[in-house]
């Protein structure tokens, strides 16, 4: 359980109430699994108190973390928490009149990211997850220093969780938290396959 | 993205299908926060195959983790998915006749330990979460090896997930899965302090 305290007082000119609702970027990195998955346990917390969740993938595969999005669908039309919106780029991402070509995997990425940043704009989210996010961004699909100016400048009370291996440095410079998951010991060291119910 | 590709075949004597099934012992630990998150994170995928779920909480507090618990109880009443218990240490286990004394934690936190025997004897749940249960066997009121061996006998197919800090060697020996949270970079050393919606 965390104390709670802050290490140290900084001298920002902010009271404690002023730093304390200050808006997140956290950033989940490293080679094991559980970024995503601590992500989508934060959106619970988010759900909980009435934000509006906010979820996209920049995975090719349309199926992948499927037992989350039945799980954020549900609550979010549970009538209690906040709304969820969940949106996939393996699947075309539904706001894009035309598909992109399924084989562009850069302009669809591309797509994505200009998509979130009239979302940031307009203040329509509380609570982001840019899920594998990192990716793009590591292949030089999308700019960098667009997506770390953009966070750094963008307006109001919006939270970003970005997840996924090869966080560039300029991000992981611009991000208040993060977490590196690192593997200490995985069942496929030993040969076993991923399950379903555990690893999707 | 996992490959799902097993770094060797072990010569076990089970087939891929039968090494697959196997359940889980998963321990997340490190000084990071994300260990209690990602575990919850997984009770989605857990929920989302219809299993039954059962949260032990190892805390003081019965406030600790309302917005993970808000959400899994509406995911458990939704009708879709598997039913969710979410027992507390924090406001007196809800199966115990007598309240056990507030102030001794040593005996509560046995008491939660052996109802969670008697589930795993009869095999209550398809996934446990037994959430800051390190810190009773770290603390020496429960028994590791007691602890260890009844995991390692547990009958059918029931994934156990144990978070908490200073989990102890015998515990991660026993383990599939060892995740270490690490802290790269946290807000509360910038001097923030925890916020609703993100800590809560």
């Amino acid at each position: 359980m965390p104390q709670g305290k802050p290490e140290v007082v900084p001298d920002d000119g902010l009271t404690t109430r002023q730093r304390r609702h200050r808006p997140i970027l956290a950033v989940h990195t490293g080679v094991m699994k559980g970024k995503s998955t601590a992500a989508f346990g934060m959106a619970l917390r988010a759900w909980n108190q009435g934000w509006s969740i906010g979820v996209f993938q920049f995975v090719k595969s349309a199926k992948w973390r499927v037992g989350e999005e039945t799980a954020l669908r549900v609550l979010g039309e549970s009538g209690q928490g906040g709304p969820v919106e969940w949106h996939k780029m393996g699947e075309g991402w539904s706001w894009a009149r035309k598909k992109g070509s399924e084989d562009d995997h850069a302009a669809n990425a591309r797509e994505g990211w200009a998509e979130i940043k009239r979302r940031l704009a307009a203040e329509r989210h509380d609570f982001y997850v840019l899920d594998e996010f990192t990716y793009p961004l590591h292949w030089g699909w999308i700019d960098v220093a667009d997506v770390v100016e953009t966070l750094r400048e963008r307006p109001g009370r919006q939270h970003v969780v970005i997840t996924g291996r090869n966080a560039p440095r300029e991000l992981l410079d611009a991000a208040d938290l993060v977490a590196e998951m690192t593997k200490v010991k995985h069942p496929m060291d030993a040969g076993q396959k991923g399950q379903r119910g555990i690893e999707w």
